[in-house]
């Protein structure tokens, strides 16, 4: 399938009629046939696709429903069994424009995960940063280094590479969730490592608390514990609660009305998930951000160099991604390649459009490659 | 060719006998047609090649011979011409295992440029940071944003992106020399910009003086101009002379025979290009070094995450890249992998082996994926 | 009195028996009167005060009890007025060992402030640092740039330098509180610029809101909003509520308790104020902590570069500075000099010692200088 | 002398009639007399001198002739030794306006140091930084962790903090040169430790290479050695010589004459010494500077914070500070207090004016406190 190990490919030139060709002349095949058996390609040829003016993304806008994930899972649930190996219930969105691959985007996975009662993920740890969200329901606890967090509907859970983690259904019925992770960039970069760990929890790790302690330690606005002053690339708050996210995007709306400068745009609120430790991204290939448009109102049209993956969490509207348009509503995950317009529009007889949203902005920004476009 | 727009690729699974896979019932392969259905493909079945316990790089270990770029440089150099469209005579190495597109590793792109006399190579400019390294001839200068900089043998000159740049040969003689780039990262990434600028240099530009102003203005040991105090994340020092490489070089083996710690490790001196503004290397995604190895010494085996393009700039000598090794001598070019073991080790009979190094290490040390390791 | 414009003062050089001195001759007498007339000092005179083997304060360690700041500041509050050129009813401690000048420390100034109902302290703003903290009472909003705060028990208030400010009493009754400030440091080093404001505020600018626009927009853990991702060098938070910290301390102690490693030591917890953009002190110069010590227990000794305040916020037990030792309890204040040891034990007799705790620390950290030592 | 420990010291209160102050009543003594007993002093009557509109220096703009520098050190060449105890003989700078003590600023030192034929300075360490500027004169090196540097006209030697060092005269001739540190800033702020180490050096560590092995390492423009990437606060660059350091200033004014924006303002032309790991200051608190004026030019007036010294190093011409005007020649040393006006001019009848200075500014940089302006 899509990620057989590449095989040894012959160059293959033929003359091109593009700008600045040079004449098809036997000469030039010759020259061709030259690079080839040297394993080598000239940039004229090639520069076009190479170097366009803009990004023109290989990867395609595309939607998927939120009950046709479901629904899969649901089947997967009951024939695919979880365990060392597959390690876990995982079914990633494979863009249709980026040959099979399961890649939501160039840089970007996305999956929907799904637990039954009882059932434990078991234990591994690798370098690819990773976090869940939960659109819906609960029951499955999360533990990360010895940490148990519960996942509720609107919450999220960043997490780190190179951490430990497995996953346990406390409750009685299924949970589903998503995965986000920047696989396909530590793919293609080639910079991944992965382990195995514990197949089962100890008994005392399947605690169900309400909070876990990354929470009782880092989650006080503002507040550090001394004892944990050095810095981390990765945030060491391993969930970022709903009633939380939803009080401040409340708040800005508030704010916005009164006459202060709080939100994005008019009607558009929005906070991003940060590391306490200094301010920055939570992880350090990925921004995470949740979105609030109000009534009738719209996020203003922008395009960003990177790619992006969005659920909606509440409420249906419409998106427009480049040349797509859908109507979305709770679960349903979108696409925005690179360098396409992208806005969002809350129905009119909605009180919200709620949109969770990730993206590859931390690597562009690292190295200097960032660029936003508002037309 | 190589570059060709991807085109929608319908999932296609079958069922595994990779560890961990759910049995290959009739209900399993109902449930593999729906994900392929709705774009969707599974952890379990892909795990192995996504998540390998170390990186195994798709790119193979490659050597090309500088006697045959040169050769095939200048046949090109006969029959075709530079100008608008093509932009360059640019003969990029195409890694054997990576399907043909003109990429040395998945990150960086480099190329034999060949001039002939009296030719210029278009003004443009464009996102994607690069380099030009000289390992023999001279006569072409490279003008960016109307500074004229020289170029000759052991020259180093980098360029940070978005800078306009030519080049003409004001020889009688043609030149080659090697160019390197992010262009694989920033086309898998999806974040370039390019345009085009003037077809011809003005007169006064084609001015061909010893040194550029970049140069009069930067190139004093630890010596900042006030006038330019502000960061720039691109080097703003356009060359890097052999004559001062050679001589830092020199310098840490006579310190390293006087007992000081001033080599890498016995017999094999190396210096890092730098940015005089930070420190940090001269471009935000590529690191270049120069690297001396004396007679009958060797460097220690080293793996690292992210992947190098190595041309030997004088002497000879072996190299070793995971399982393969090659005798090579000046201009020779071969690429080291991610997390493929490296050494070289100088010829008994040679006074040294000089060996010029980019490597894409600045992006993984940005995100904080960066990992060596010394067995 | 004491901040009277230096004179120029003549040097006056003797002749000295400190090791290493010359011979006291007539030749050196007469040189010296060279030194005198030429503005000139030897170091050979001076090494040992102002080369010293490790910090030794000029300042003393001194308590200042609550009961006696808390009745002199209420009869400043009944015969003199705030307005104008005095500016704030602030009365600060002066060390004893620093020439009775209004400086806790060389580099801290510490000041009650007092408002008498209905009051207003007019607008003004500085470059100095500044916080308020709470020890008891409630009724005053703090107005920093329009936005009004709330003042209560528990509450601390940073406010980076330049941004307009003042207050107004809405309760029937005065209310203290105390502010910290950088004063000294920016008096010695010279570098404050302060400017006057409106003398009262606009009548929608007394509103007396639960909670102020800036704890509106940034009090919520991990969260920040998308409109203002710039960085600051002072916190944007305005306002560190009591039942955060008290919660952060007490869920610390919960945390070690279980077994898990959230406190500074055993019995010893301790949080940080911190800047949500970038995790780092709340102000540039002053770093503000809040401990607590449980019943019986006591903190590390431990010897810093660098000056601190306390305040105790709760709580009685016995605290040692240097060779100085004292019963505490509430509002008491009294400083550390720098690397003079410093212990607080808590009472067997009471649950708790809470100490609102601040330092210059942020500046040597910032030059680094700073170091710590835990005999 | 001047720097007698601070005795305690009563607080001493009159009623004042500045702005804002209140009546002079019998209750106000009696409030006064409660202050005093306390230990206290209110804001209301200081709030003049402690919080200006904007910097108003105690220290006085001041010059110091070289010839009389140069006559009292060679006295006390003769009659003054050198040794364990006094450790250096350098003749500090006293600011007439800063009550005698040997601070030429309040957060700088400015010395001459004297080393006779044959001498050793003993070999210490100290957390103060530290700087040797050689205005004329030659034979003395500068050992430093066992690393011999050269000392010779022109020449800058910076030296971080915590570094062992000593100075041994080589030559048959006395020889002189300026030591810069941070002694006053860290004698106010408490912040200092200071070590002794060998009275003699070793016979080899007598060695008079031309360059020090830090300059063999670093001494190469924008390339640093493989061996040494660890940041370091202070330069591991050690001599910055006179060569380069006016190669520099050449090539500015050669650019200006060209077109190009090269030099701070019209024949001002201006080098700033930078640590080759960051591109940062020398030393974490003195920034400092080489500038050049050409015949009948100027320097545009500006104002800072933060206080800065001067040494002129060549040509003769004018200078202003403040209120102040002299007319300067080579080795004259004069001091910028914060805030004042400063300007250069140099003489119609000289080909340039050479200007060494040193200033707090990183100080204030890194606390986010620096102001400059310029009318």
């Amino acid at each position: 399938m899509s990620l057989a190990q590449a095989q040894p490919s012959p160059v293959k030139l033929t003359a091109r009629d593009a700008p600045g060709q040079p004449e098809p002349t036997a000469a030039l095949a010759q020259l061709y046939r030259g690079f080839e058996q040297e394993m080598l390609v000239p940039l004229w040829t090639e520069i076009g696709g190479l170097m366009p003016a803009h990004p023109k993304s290989q990867a395609a806008a595309h939607l998927w429903r939120w009950d046709n994930l479901l629904k899969l899972a649901d089947e997967a649930g009951r024939i695919v069994p979880v365990g060392r190996g597959g390690e876990r219930r995982a079914i990633a969105l494979a863009n249709p424009a980026l040959g099979g691959r399961p890649f939501a985007t160039p840089t970007l996975w996305a999956a929907i995960q799904y637990l039954m009662p009882g059932e434990d993920a078991p234990e591994h740890r690798h370098t690819q940063h990773a976090f869940r969200f939960v659109v819906e329901g609960e029951g499955v606890w999360t533990v990360v280094n010895g940490d148990s967090i519960r996942m509720s509907r609107g919450d999220f859970l960043p997490q780190g590479g190179w951490n430990w983690h497995a996953h346990h259904n406390a409750a009685s019925q299924p949970m589903a969730w998503i995965d986000g992770l920047d696989i396909p960039f530590a793919y293609y970069t080639e910079s991944q490592f992965f382990e195995h760990g514990r197949l089962h929890l100890d008994p005392q790790e399947r605690a169900t608390p309400e909070f876990s302690r990354s929470e009782r330690l880092w989650a006080h606005p503002g507040l550090r514990p001394v004892a944990h002053l050095q810095d981390s690339p990765s945030t060491p708050l391993l969930a970022y609660r709903w009633v939380d996210t939803d009080r401040a995007l409340t708040e800005q709306l508030a704010l916005e009305a009164e006459g202060c400068a709080a939100t994005v745009s008019p009607g558009h609120a929005a906070v991003r998930y940060t590391n306490p430790c200094n301010g920055r991204d939570v992880l350090p290939t990925i921004r995470c951000e949740m979105h609030r448009v109000t009534r009738g109102a719209s996020t203003l049209p922008k395009r960003e160099v990177g790619s992006a993956v969005f659920q909606v969490f509440d409420g249906q509207g419409t998106v427009t991604v480049g040349e797509r348009q859908w109507q979305v509503r709770r679960g349903d995950m979108f696409v925005v390649p690179s360098w396409q317009l992208f806005s969002a529009q809350c129905d009119a007889d909605q009180p919200q459009l709620d949109l969770f949203r990730f993206a590859d902005t931390p690597i562009f920004e690292a190295v200097h490659a960032y660029r936003v476009e508002t037309p």
